[in-house]
Protein backbone atom coordinates (compact mmCIF):
# COMPACT_ATOMS: atom_id res chain seq x y z
CA UNK A 1 0.00 0.00 0.00
CA UNK A 2 1.47 3.89 -1.02
CA UNK A 3 0.71 5.69 2.09
CA UNK A 4 3.23 8.96 1.24
CA UNK A 5 1.73 11.31 -0.81
CA UNK A 6 5.91 12.45 -1.43
CA UNK A 7 5.39 9.11 -3.44
CA UNK A 8 6.64 9.35 -7.51
CA UNK A 9 3.25 7.58 -8.90
CA UNK A 10 1.30 9.71 -6.55
CA UNK A 11 2.63 13.03 -7.98
CA UNK A 12 2.95 11.75 -11.46
CA UNK A 13 -0.78 11.29 -11.19
CA UNK A 14 -1.74 14.32 -10.02
CA UNK A 15 0.99 16.33 -12.65
CA UNK A 16 -1.28 14.40 -15.12
CA UNK A 17 -4.18 15.67 -14.00
CA UNK A 18 -3.22 19.50 -13.78
CA UNK A 19 -0.77 19.46 -17.27
CA UNK A 20 -2.31 18.94 -20.58
CA UNK A 21 1.37 18.71 -22.14
CA UNK A 22 2.79 16.12 -19.81
CA UNK A 23 -0.48 14.20 -20.24
CA UNK A 24 -0.13 14.28 -24.28
CA UNK A 25 4.08 13.47 -23.99
CA UNK A 26 3.31 10.68 -21.66
CA UNK A 27 0.04 9.62 -24.23
CA UNK A 28 -1.42 8.99 -20.86
CA UNK A 29 -5.25 10.01 -19.91
CA UNK A 30 -6.36 9.67 -15.73
CA UNK A 31 -9.97 9.01 -15.31
CA UNK A 32 -11.63 8.36 -12.21
CA UNK A 33 -14.94 6.64 -10.60
CA UNK A 34 -16.69 3.17 -11.29
CA UNK A 35 -18.53 4.07 -14.33
CA UNK A 36 -15.59 5.18 -16.12
CA UNK A 37 -13.22 2.03 -14.89
CA UNK A 38 -16.08 -0.19 -15.99
CA UNK A 39 -16.68 1.78 -18.64
CA UNK A 40 -12.88 1.65 -20.06
CA UNK A 41 -11.76 -0.99 -22.85
CA UNK A 42 -9.49 -3.40 -21.35
CA UNK A 43 -6.28 -2.94 -23.56
CA UNK A 44 -6.37 0.83 -22.50
CA UNK A 45 -5.85 0.75 -18.89
CA UNK A 46 -2.23 1.46 -18.05
CA UNK A 47 -2.46 1.63 -13.44
CA UNK A 48 -5.06 1.04 -11.27
CA UNK A 49 -5.46 3.04 -7.77
CA UNK A 50 -7.89 1.93 -5.37
CA UNK A 51 -8.28 4.05 -1.96
CA UNK A 52 -7.99 2.04 0.90
CA UNK A 53 -11.58 0.25 2.32
CA UNK A 54 -12.35 0.67 -1.33
CA UNK A 55 -13.04 -3.36 -1.95
CA UNK A 56 -14.86 -2.91 1.48
CA UNK A 57 -17.05 -0.29 0.11
CA UNK A 58 -18.03 -1.86 -3.28
CA UNK A 59 -19.47 -5.08 -1.53
CA UNK A 60 -22.46 -3.35 -1.31
CA UNK A 61 -22.94 -1.66 -4.64
CA UNK A 62 -24.74 -3.11 -7.32
CA UNK A 63 -22.15 -3.83 -10.07
CA UNK A 64 -19.12 -4.78 -7.40
CA UNK A 65 -18.91 -8.25 -9.47
CA UNK A 66 -17.95 -7.01 -12.58
CA UNK A 67 -15.72 -4.29 -10.70
CA UNK A 68 -13.87 -6.96 -8.51
CA UNK A 69 -14.09 -9.30 -11.71
CA UNK A 70 -12.12 -6.44 -13.43
CA UNK A 71 -9.88 -5.36 -10.79
CA UNK A 72 -8.57 -8.64 -10.57
CA UNK A 73 -7.85 -9.31 -14.11
CA UNK A 74 -6.14 -5.69 -14.59
CA UNK A 75 -4.23 -5.77 -11.14
CA UNK A 76 -4.20 -3.17 -9.02
CA UNK A 77 -2.79 -0.47 -6.62
CA UNK A 78 -3.80 0.34 -3.20
CA UNK A 79 -3.27 3.53 -1.82
CA UNK A 80 -4.26 5.36 1.54
CA UNK A 81 -7.17 7.47 1.58
CA UNK A 82 -5.23 10.73 1.95
CA UNK A 83 -2.80 9.85 -1.08
CA UNK A 84 -5.78 9.08 -2.78
CA UNK A 85 -7.15 12.38 -2.06
CA UNK A 86 -3.72 13.65 -3.25
CA UNK A 87 -4.36 11.89 -6.66
CA UNK A 88 -8.08 13.19 -7.37
CA UNK A 89 -9.42 15.76 -9.09
CA UNK A 90 -12.53 15.71 -7.38
CA UNK A 91 -13.66 16.74 -4.12
CA UNK A 92 -15.76 13.32 -2.72
CA UNK A 93 -13.83 11.07 -4.46
CA UNK A 94 -15.08 7.68 -5.17
CA UNK A 95 -12.20 5.93 -4.42
CA UNK A 96 -11.15 3.91 -8.02
CA UNK A 97 -8.90 5.73 -10.13
CA UNK A 98 -6.61 4.48 -13.34
CA UNK A 99 -4.32 5.59 -16.15
CA UNK A 100 -4.98 4.75 -19.54
CA UNK A 101 -3.70 5.10 -22.74
CA UNK A 102 -4.76 8.15 -24.89
CA UNK A 103 -6.79 7.46 -28.45
CA UNK A 104 -5.89 8.78 -31.47
CA UNK A 105 -7.82 7.93 -34.32
CA UNK A 106 -7.80 9.52 -38.22
CA UNK A 107 -10.28 11.63 -40.49
CA UNK A 108 -9.81 8.58 -42.42
CA UNK A 109 -11.23 6.22 -40.08
CA UNK A 110 -13.83 8.84 -39.06
CA UNK A 111 -15.15 9.36 -42.37
CA UNK A 112 -14.68 6.21 -43.40
CA UNK A 113 -16.46 4.30 -40.66
CA UNK A 114 -19.78 6.12 -41.32
CA UNK A 115 -22.26 5.10 -43.53
CA UNK A 116 -24.03 8.45 -43.74
CA UNK A 117 -21.77 10.87 -42.12
CA UNK A 118 -23.08 13.31 -39.21
CA UNK A 119 -20.15 15.32 -37.81
CA UNK A 120 -19.87 18.16 -34.80
CA UNK A 121 -17.32 20.69 -35.51
CA UNK A 122 -16.16 22.12 -32.62
CA UNK A 123 -14.21 26.04 -32.80
CA UNK A 124 -12.47 26.85 -29.66
CA UNK A 125 -14.99 25.46 -26.99
CA UNK A 126 -13.70 26.61 -23.66
CA UNK A 127 -15.83 24.55 -20.84
CA UNK A 128 -14.12 21.35 -20.35
CA UNK A 129 -17.75 20.26 -19.13
CA UNK A 130 -19.64 21.36 -22.26
CA UNK A 131 -17.00 19.65 -24.40
CA UNK A 132 -17.96 16.16 -22.28
CA UNK A 133 -21.63 16.97 -22.71
CA UNK A 134 -21.08 17.38 -26.39
CA UNK A 135 -19.61 14.22 -26.63
CA UNK A 136 -22.17 12.49 -24.53
CA UNK A 137 -25.09 13.77 -26.25
CA UNK A 138 -23.07 12.93 -29.72
CA UNK A 139 -23.09 9.68 -28.93
CA UNK A 140 -26.86 9.46 -27.78
CA UNK A 141 -27.69 11.19 -31.29
CA UNK A 142 -25.39 8.10 -32.94
CA UNK A 143 -22.71 11.20 -34.29
CA UNK A 144 -19.79 9.82 -36.53
CA UNK A 145 -17.27 11.51 -34.92
CA UNK A 146 -16.09 15.36 -32.80
CA UNK A 147 -13.28 17.25 -34.88
CA UNK A 148 -12.21 20.23 -33.15
CA UNK A 149 -10.31 23.01 -33.66
CA UNK A 150 -6.48 23.33 -31.46
CA UNK A 151 -8.06 25.86 -29.38
CA UNK A 152 -10.87 23.17 -27.93
CA UNK A 153 -10.54 22.71 -24.12
CA UNK A 154 -8.44 19.37 -23.78
CA UNK A 155 -10.88 15.78 -24.23
CA UNK A 156 -8.67 14.44 -21.53
CA UNK A 157 -9.26 17.38 -18.79
CA UNK A 158 -10.25 15.27 -15.94
CA UNK A 159 -13.41 17.53 -15.98
CA UNK A 160 -14.20 16.60 -20.15
CA UNK A 161 -13.55 13.04 -19.01
CA UNK A 162 -16.19 13.04 -16.30
CA UNK A 163 -18.53 14.73 -18.21
CA UNK A 164 -18.97 12.36 -21.64
CA UNK A 165 -19.77 9.76 -18.88
CA UNK A 166 -17.63 7.09 -20.84
CA UNK A 167 -18.49 8.34 -24.39
CA UNK A 168 -15.00 9.22 -24.61
CA UNK A 169 -14.16 5.76 -25.22
CA UNK A 170 -16.72 5.28 -28.08
CA UNK A 171 -16.98 8.80 -29.82
CA UNK A 172 -14.17 8.98 -32.39
CA UNK A 173 -12.43 12.48 -32.34
CA UNK A 174 -9.47 14.48 -33.14
CA UNK A 175 -8.13 17.83 -32.84
CA UNK A 176 -7.47 19.42 -36.57
CA UNK A 177 -3.97 20.71 -37.09
CA UNK A 178 -5.81 22.32 -40.20
CA UNK A 179 -9.27 23.50 -38.67
CA UNK A 180 -10.52 25.01 -41.90
CA UNK A 181 -8.55 22.70 -43.93
CA UNK A 182 -9.95 19.71 -43.19
CA UNK A 183 -13.71 21.52 -43.09
CA UNK A 184 -13.02 22.11 -47.06
CA UNK A 185 -12.08 18.25 -46.95
CA UNK A 186 -14.96 17.50 -45.58
CA UNK A 187 -17.47 19.48 -48.26
CA UNK A 188 -15.41 18.07 -50.88
CA UNK A 189 -16.21 14.72 -49.32
CA UNK A 190 -19.95 15.61 -50.08
CA UNK A 191 -20.63 16.53 -46.52
CA UNK A 192 -22.98 19.55 -46.29
CA UNK A 193 -21.88 21.81 -43.01
CA UNK A 194 -24.04 23.99 -41.26
CA UNK A 195 -23.54 26.47 -38.81
CA UNK A 196 -25.49 27.09 -35.98
CA UNK A 197 -25.54 31.28 -36.73
CA UNK A 198 -27.47 34.22 -35.65
CA UNK A 199 -27.23 35.16 -39.19
CA UNK A 200 -29.54 32.23 -39.98
CA UNK A 201 -32.76 33.15 -41.84
CA UNK A 202 -34.24 29.37 -41.86
CA UNK A 203 -34.85 27.78 -38.21
CA UNK A 204 -32.59 24.64 -37.99
CA UNK A 205 -35.86 21.84 -37.41
CA UNK A 206 -36.89 23.05 -41.33
CA UNK A 207 -34.10 21.12 -42.63
CA UNK A 208 -33.76 17.19 -43.26
CA UNK A 209 -29.94 16.53 -42.41
CA UNK A 210 -30.46 13.18 -44.25
CA UNK A 211 -27.52 13.30 -46.62
CA UNK A 212 -24.15 13.53 -44.98
CA UNK A 213 -23.97 16.33 -42.71
CA UNK A 214 -21.78 18.27 -40.04
CA UNK A 215 -22.70 21.42 -37.28
CA UNK A 216 -20.35 23.86 -36.91
CA UNK A 217 -20.61 25.17 -33.12
CA UNK A 218 -18.57 28.24 -31.73
CA UNK A 219 -17.06 29.40 -28.86
CA UNK A 220 -19.41 29.65 -25.71
CA UNK A 221 -18.91 33.75 -25.20
CA UNK A 222 -18.01 34.69 -29.25
CA UNK A 223 -19.55 32.35 -31.33
CA UNK A 224 -17.67 31.08 -34.51
CA UNK A 225 -14.92 33.15 -36.11
CA UNK A 226 -15.86 35.21 -38.73
CA UNK A 227 -13.65 33.23 -41.42
CA UNK A 228 -14.95 30.13 -40.04
CA UNK A 229 -18.42 30.86 -40.17
CA UNK A 230 -17.96 31.56 -43.92
CA UNK A 231 -16.66 28.16 -44.95
CA UNK A 232 -20.29 26.96 -43.74
CA UNK A 233 -22.87 25.80 -46.64
CA UNK A 234 -25.67 26.90 -44.85
CA UNK A 235 -26.97 29.20 -41.44
CA UNK A 236 -29.34 27.68 -39.45
CA UNK A 237 -30.70 29.73 -36.50
CA UNK A 238 -32.39 28.34 -33.39
CA UNK A 239 -35.04 30.72 -32.81
CA UNK A 240 -35.08 31.75 -29.05
CA UNK A 241 -37.70 33.54 -27.04
CA UNK A 242 -37.51 36.11 -24.40
CA UNK A 243 -34.74 38.64 -23.95
CA UNK A 244 -31.86 35.39 -24.81
CA UNK A 245 -28.90 36.41 -26.31
CA UNK A 246 -27.53 33.17 -26.97
CA UNK A 247 -28.40 29.33 -26.01
CA UNK A 248 -25.30 26.78 -23.70
CA UNK A 249 -22.84 25.66 -26.82
CA UNK A 250 -23.86 22.02 -25.15
CA UNK A 251 -27.31 22.35 -25.46
CA UNK A 252 -27.39 24.07 -29.15
CA UNK A 253 -25.33 21.12 -29.96
CA UNK A 254 -27.85 18.85 -28.64
CA UNK A 255 -30.51 20.61 -30.22
CA UNK A 256 -28.96 19.86 -33.87
CA UNK A 257 -27.20 16.88 -33.27
CA UNK A 258 -31.09 15.45 -32.24
CA UNK A 259 -32.72 17.14 -34.85
CA UNK A 260 -30.66 15.04 -37.40
CA UNK A 261 -31.16 12.19 -35.61
CA UNK A 262 -34.47 12.26 -35.57
CA UNK A 263 -34.91 13.19 -39.28
CA UNK A 264 -33.06 10.12 -39.82
CA UNK A 265 -34.96 8.12 -37.60
CA UNK A 266 -38.29 9.12 -39.62
CA UNK A 267 -36.75 8.82 -42.81
CA UNK A 268 -35.62 5.62 -42.45
CA UNK A 269 -39.57 4.33 -40.92
CA UNK A 270 -40.72 5.87 -43.69
CA UNK A 271 -38.23 4.41 -46.54
CA UNK A 272 -39.28 0.84 -44.63
CA UNK A 273 -42.85 1.51 -45.61
CA UNK A 274 -44.29 0.26 -48.56
CA UNK A 275 -45.68 3.23 -50.27
CA UNK A 276 -49.69 2.82 -50.16
CA UNK A 277 -50.68 5.20 -52.79
CA UNK A 278 -47.99 3.68 -55.20
CA UNK A 279 -50.81 1.44 -57.35
CA UNK A 280 -52.97 5.08 -58.17
CA UNK A 281 -49.65 6.61 -58.73
CA UNK A 282 -48.51 4.93 -61.72
CA UNK B 1 -13.81 52.38 -0.19
CA UNK B 2 -13.65 49.34 2.26
CA UNK B 3 -10.56 47.65 2.46
CA UNK B 4 -10.29 45.36 5.55
CA UNK B 5 -11.47 41.50 4.74
CA UNK B 6 -12.89 41.50 8.17
CA UNK B 7 -16.03 44.13 7.45
CA UNK B 8 -18.78 43.02 8.54
CA UNK B 9 -20.45 43.90 5.30
CA UNK B 10 -17.74 41.63 3.32
CA UNK B 11 -18.24 38.81 5.98
CA UNK B 12 -22.33 38.86 5.40
CA UNK B 13 -21.84 38.64 1.36
CA UNK B 14 -19.24 35.82 1.68
CA UNK B 15 -21.74 34.10 3.64
CA UNK B 16 -24.48 34.70 1.16
CA UNK B 17 -22.88 33.23 -0.94
CA UNK B 18 -22.23 29.89 0.93
CA UNK B 19 -25.65 29.37 2.78
CA UNK B 20 -28.87 29.26 1.21
CA UNK B 21 -30.11 29.15 4.73
CA UNK B 22 -28.94 32.53 5.60
CA UNK B 23 -29.76 34.17 2.18
CA UNK B 24 -33.52 32.70 2.39
CA UNK B 25 -33.36 34.04 5.71
CA UNK B 26 -32.41 37.68 4.45
CA UNK B 27 -34.33 37.46 1.15
CA UNK B 28 -31.50 37.84 -1.00
CA UNK B 29 -28.98 36.19 -3.01
CA UNK B 30 -25.77 37.42 -4.50
CA UNK B 31 -24.83 37.94 -8.20
CA UNK B 32 -21.71 38.83 -10.27
CA UNK B 33 -20.61 40.25 -13.56
CA UNK B 34 -21.26 42.84 -16.07
CA UNK B 35 -24.08 40.94 -17.69
CA UNK B 36 -25.75 39.86 -14.46
CA UNK B 37 -25.52 43.60 -13.70
CA UNK B 38 -27.10 44.40 -16.58
CA UNK B 39 -30.07 42.43 -16.45
CA UNK B 40 -31.10 42.96 -13.03
CA UNK B 41 -34.23 44.81 -12.61
CA UNK B 42 -33.47 47.99 -10.71
CA UNK B 43 -36.27 47.33 -7.81
CA UNK B 44 -34.25 44.43 -7.00
CA UNK B 45 -30.89 45.90 -6.60
CA UNK B 46 -30.10 46.28 -2.87
CA UNK B 47 -25.93 46.48 -2.27
CA UNK B 48 -23.46 47.13 -5.32
CA UNK B 49 -20.13 47.03 -4.86
CA UNK B 50 -16.99 47.08 -7.92
CA UNK B 51 -13.90 46.11 -7.23
CA UNK B 52 -10.75 48.68 -6.90
CA UNK B 53 -10.07 50.22 -11.43
CA UNK B 54 -13.46 48.20 -12.29
CA UNK B 55 -14.12 51.65 -13.45
CA UNK B 56 -10.96 52.18 -15.26
CA UNK B 57 -11.14 48.96 -17.09
CA UNK B 58 -14.55 48.78 -18.13
CA UNK B 59 -13.72 52.13 -20.37
CA UNK B 60 -13.21 49.41 -22.71
CA UNK B 61 -16.06 47.54 -22.44
CA UNK B 62 -18.32 47.31 -25.44
CA UNK B 63 -21.27 48.59 -23.03
CA UNK B 64 -19.58 50.64 -20.74
CA UNK B 65 -22.16 53.96 -20.67
CA UNK B 66 -24.82 51.42 -19.68
CA UNK B 67 -22.57 49.96 -17.30
CA UNK B 68 -21.80 53.03 -15.72
CA UNK B 69 -25.26 54.93 -16.28
CA UNK B 70 -26.77 52.03 -13.94
CA UNK B 71 -24.19 51.99 -11.27
CA UNK B 72 -24.60 56.16 -11.28
CA UNK B 73 -28.40 55.39 -10.93
CA UNK B 74 -28.02 52.73 -7.91
CA UNK B 75 -25.49 53.79 -6.34
CA UNK B 76 -22.21 51.68 -5.51
CA UNK B 77 -19.83 51.12 -2.78
CA UNK B 78 -15.90 50.33 -3.81
CA UNK B 79 -13.36 47.44 -2.54
CA UNK B 80 -10.15 47.02 -2.56
CA UNK B 81 -8.70 44.05 -4.98
CA UNK B 82 -8.43 41.99 -2.10
CA UNK B 83 -11.50 42.50 -0.92
CA UNK B 84 -13.57 41.80 -3.71
CA UNK B 85 -11.74 38.45 -4.46
CA UNK B 86 -13.06 37.53 -0.84
CA UNK B 87 -16.53 38.50 -1.76
CA UNK B 88 -16.82 36.94 -5.03
CA UNK B 89 -17.51 33.20 -5.62
CA UNK B 90 -15.55 32.95 -8.55
CA UNK B 91 -12.00 32.51 -9.31
CA UNK B 92 -11.50 35.09 -11.76
CA UNK B 93 -14.07 38.19 -10.61
CA UNK B 94 -15.40 40.64 -13.00
CA UNK B 95 -15.06 43.10 -10.27
CA UNK B 96 -18.75 44.03 -10.19
CA UNK B 97 -21.16 41.74 -7.41
CA UNK B 98 -24.58 43.08 -5.56
CA UNK B 99 -27.10 41.75 -3.77
CA UNK B 100 -30.62 41.48 -5.15
CA UNK B 101 -33.92 40.62 -3.28
CA UNK B 102 -35.17 37.25 -3.98
CA UNK B 103 -38.26 36.74 -6.20
CA UNK B 104 -41.48 35.00 -5.57
CA UNK B 105 -44.21 33.66 -7.49
CA UNK B 106 -47.35 32.09 -6.88
CA UNK B 107 -48.67 28.81 -8.83
CA UNK B 108 -51.76 31.07 -9.65
CA UNK B 109 -49.25 34.22 -10.95
CA UNK B 110 -47.36 31.29 -13.07
CA UNK B 111 -50.61 29.39 -14.47
CA UNK B 112 -52.70 32.74 -15.14
CA UNK B 113 -50.10 34.56 -17.08
CA UNK B 114 -49.84 31.74 -19.77
CA UNK B 115 -51.93 31.35 -22.40
CA UNK B 116 -51.19 27.91 -23.38
CA UNK B 117 -48.98 26.98 -20.33
CA UNK B 118 -45.81 24.77 -20.85
CA UNK B 119 -44.12 24.28 -17.68
CA UNK B 120 -41.23 22.45 -16.60
CA UNK B 121 -41.37 19.86 -13.51
CA UNK B 122 -37.89 19.71 -11.98
CA UNK B 123 -37.42 16.82 -9.07
CA UNK B 124 -34.12 16.63 -7.01
CA UNK B 125 -32.23 18.41 -9.58
CA UNK B 126 -28.56 18.45 -7.65
CA UNK B 127 -26.35 20.45 -10.00
CA UNK B 128 -26.93 24.08 -10.29
CA UNK B 129 -25.17 24.23 -13.30
CA UNK B 130 -27.80 21.91 -14.92
CA UNK B 131 -30.92 23.72 -13.17
CA UNK B 132 -29.13 27.34 -14.28
CA UNK B 133 -28.92 26.15 -17.67
CA UNK B 134 -32.67 24.95 -17.83
CA UNK B 135 -33.86 27.89 -16.71
CA UNK B 136 -32.24 29.62 -19.51
CA UNK B 137 -32.77 27.16 -22.37
CA UNK B 138 -36.43 27.14 -20.77
CA UNK B 139 -36.64 31.50 -21.72
CA UNK B 140 -35.54 30.25 -24.94
CA UNK B 141 -38.22 27.67 -25.54
CA UNK B 142 -41.21 30.30 -24.38
CA UNK B 143 -41.73 28.11 -21.19
CA UNK B 144 -44.10 29.52 -18.86
CA UNK B 145 -42.42 28.99 -15.63
CA UNK B 146 -40.15 26.19 -13.88
CA UNK B 147 -41.52 24.28 -10.87
CA UNK B 148 -39.29 22.49 -8.75
CA UNK B 149 -39.20 19.81 -5.86
CA UNK B 150 -37.98 20.66 -2.31
CA UNK B 151 -34.94 18.93 -2.75
CA UNK B 152 -33.79 20.58 -6.13
CA UNK B 153 -30.61 22.64 -6.00
CA UNK B 154 -30.66 26.33 -5.10
CA UNK B 155 -31.82 28.72 -7.66
CA UNK B 156 -29.95 31.41 -5.36
CA UNK B 157 -26.44 29.31 -5.39
CA UNK B 158 -24.06 31.57 -7.24
CA UNK B 159 -23.46 28.83 -9.87
CA UNK B 160 -26.98 28.41 -10.61
CA UNK B 161 -27.51 32.59 -10.97
CA UNK B 162 -24.07 32.34 -13.47
CA UNK B 163 -25.54 29.56 -15.31
CA UNK B 164 -28.72 31.24 -16.13
CA UNK B 165 -27.68 34.24 -18.10
CA UNK B 166 -29.65 36.39 -16.73
CA UNK B 167 -32.97 34.43 -17.10
CA UNK B 168 -33.57 34.07 -13.64
CA UNK B 169 -34.94 37.34 -13.19
CA UNK B 170 -37.22 37.01 -16.31
CA UNK B 171 -38.53 33.23 -15.84
CA UNK B 172 -40.76 32.17 -13.25
CA UNK B 173 -40.17 29.45 -10.48
CA UNK B 174 -41.41 28.29 -7.30
CA UNK B 175 -40.39 25.78 -4.96
CA UNK B 176 -43.46 23.29 -4.69
CA UNK B 177 -43.85 22.39 -0.78
CA UNK B 178 -45.86 20.00 -1.92
CA UNK B 179 -44.61 18.60 -5.73
CA UNK B 180 -47.00 15.84 -6.09
CA UNK B 181 -50.20 17.72 -4.63
CA UNK B 182 -48.61 20.89 -7.40
CA UNK B 183 -48.80 18.02 -10.53
CA UNK B 184 -52.03 16.77 -9.41
CA UNK B 185 -53.40 20.54 -9.01
CA UNK B 186 -51.45 21.02 -12.76
CA UNK B 187 -53.57 18.16 -14.17
CA UNK B 188 -56.91 19.09 -12.64
CA UNK B 189 -56.27 22.28 -14.56
CA UNK B 190 -55.94 20.78 -17.88
CA UNK B 191 -52.54 20.43 -18.06
CA UNK B 192 -50.90 17.04 -19.89
CA UNK B 193 -47.76 15.95 -18.06
CA UNK B 194 -44.93 14.46 -19.75
CA UNK B 195 -42.68 12.40 -18.13
CA UNK B 196 -38.95 11.90 -19.48
CA UNK B 197 -38.86 8.10 -18.81
CA UNK B 198 -36.72 4.80 -19.92
CA UNK B 199 -40.04 2.76 -20.07
CA UNK B 200 -41.73 5.28 -22.94
CA UNK B 201 -42.68 3.34 -25.68
CA UNK B 202 -43.17 6.23 -28.04
CA UNK B 203 -39.89 8.32 -28.71
CA UNK B 204 -40.68 12.51 -27.92
CA UNK B 205 -40.89 13.80 -31.12
CA UNK B 206 -43.63 11.71 -31.96
CA UNK B 207 -46.17 14.19 -30.04
CA UNK B 208 -47.74 17.27 -30.80
CA UNK B 209 -47.35 19.03 -27.16
CA UNK B 210 -49.40 22.11 -28.58
CA UNK B 211 -52.42 22.13 -25.79
CA UNK B 212 -51.27 23.02 -22.11
CA UNK B 213 -47.98 20.68 -21.45
CA UNK B 214 -45.63 20.38 -18.89
CA UNK B 215 -42.35 17.99 -18.58
CA UNK B 216 -41.52 15.85 -15.89
CA UNK B 217 -37.50 16.02 -15.48
CA UNK B 218 -36.17 13.90 -12.96
CA UNK B 219 -32.58 13.42 -10.85
CA UNK B 220 -29.37 13.06 -12.36
CA UNK B 221 -28.35 10.23 -10.74
CA UNK B 222 -31.48 8.57 -10.60
CA UNK B 223 -33.90 9.77 -12.43
CA UNK B 224 -37.46 10.59 -11.16
CA UNK B 225 -38.86 8.28 -7.94
CA UNK B 226 -41.62 6.00 -8.74
CA UNK B 227 -43.85 7.81 -7.03
CA UNK B 228 -43.46 11.00 -9.01
CA UNK B 229 -43.61 8.94 -12.56
CA UNK B 230 -46.92 7.28 -11.66
CA UNK B 231 -48.44 10.44 -11.53
CA UNK B 232 -47.84 11.49 -15.22
CA UNK B 233 -50.27 11.35 -18.08
CA UNK B 234 -47.85 10.28 -20.72
CA UNK B 235 -43.77 8.62 -20.50
CA UNK B 236 -41.60 10.15 -23.94
CA UNK B 237 -38.17 8.02 -24.57
CA UNK B 238 -35.73 10.51 -25.71
CA UNK B 239 -33.72 7.47 -28.20
CA UNK B 240 -30.06 6.88 -27.70
CA UNK B 241 -27.75 5.29 -29.97
CA UNK B 242 -24.43 3.69 -28.91
CA UNK B 243 -24.29 2.82 -25.41
CA UNK B 244 -25.10 5.85 -23.15
CA UNK B 245 -27.15 5.07 -20.13
CA UNK B 246 -28.76 8.84 -19.99
CA UNK B 247 -28.53 12.07 -21.32
CA UNK B 248 -27.18 14.76 -19.32
CA UNK B 249 -30.28 16.26 -17.40
CA UNK B 250 -30.34 19.66 -18.97
CA UNK B 251 -29.73 18.17 -22.64
CA UNK B 252 -33.00 16.20 -21.79
CA UNK B 253 -34.73 19.09 -20.56
CA UNK B 254 -33.54 20.96 -23.64
CA UNK B 255 -34.59 18.23 -26.42
CA UNK B 256 -38.38 18.20 -24.63
CA UNK B 257 -38.91 22.21 -23.94
CA UNK B 258 -37.62 23.12 -27.86
CA UNK B 259 -39.86 20.11 -29.32
CA UNK B 260 -42.71 21.60 -27.69
CA UNK B 261 -41.82 25.30 -28.74
CA UNK B 262 -40.87 23.92 -32.03
CA UNK B 263 -44.19 22.20 -32.76
CA UNK B 264 -46.34 25.06 -31.03
CA UNK B 265 -43.87 27.69 -33.85
CA UNK B 266 -45.25 25.15 -36.78
CA UNK B 267 -48.55 24.78 -35.85
CA UNK B 268 -48.97 28.44 -35.19
CA UNK B 269 -47.72 28.93 -38.63
CA UNK B 270 -50.07 26.34 -40.02
CA UNK B 271 -53.02 28.09 -38.61
CA UNK B 272 -52.29 31.48 -39.79
CA UNK B 273 -51.91 30.17 -43.30
CA UNK B 274 -55.03 29.72 -45.81
CA UNK B 275 -55.93 26.56 -46.39
CA UNK B 276 -55.26 26.24 -49.88
CA UNK B 277 -57.25 22.93 -50.66
CA UNK B 278 -60.39 24.18 -49.03
CA UNK B 279 -62.13 24.97 -51.67
CA UNK B 280 -61.92 21.41 -53.31
CA UNK B 281 -62.45 19.70 -50.09
CA UNK B 282 -66.33 21.23 -49.28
Amino acid sequence: MITSVGNQRVKRIAQWNKKPSLRNRDGVFVAEGVKMFLEAPLGSLKEIYIADGFLEEIGKAERSRDILGKLEECGYETVSKEVFSKMSDTCSPQGILFVAGQIHYTLEQMAGAAENPLFLLLEDIQDPGNLGTMIRTGEGAGISGVIMSKGTADIYNPKTIRSTMGSVYRVPFLYAEDFHGTICRLQENGITVYAAHLKGEKCYDEFEYCRPTAFLIGNEGSGLTEETAELADVYVRIPMEGQLESLNAAVASALLVYEAAGRRRRGAVESNTPPQEAGHQT
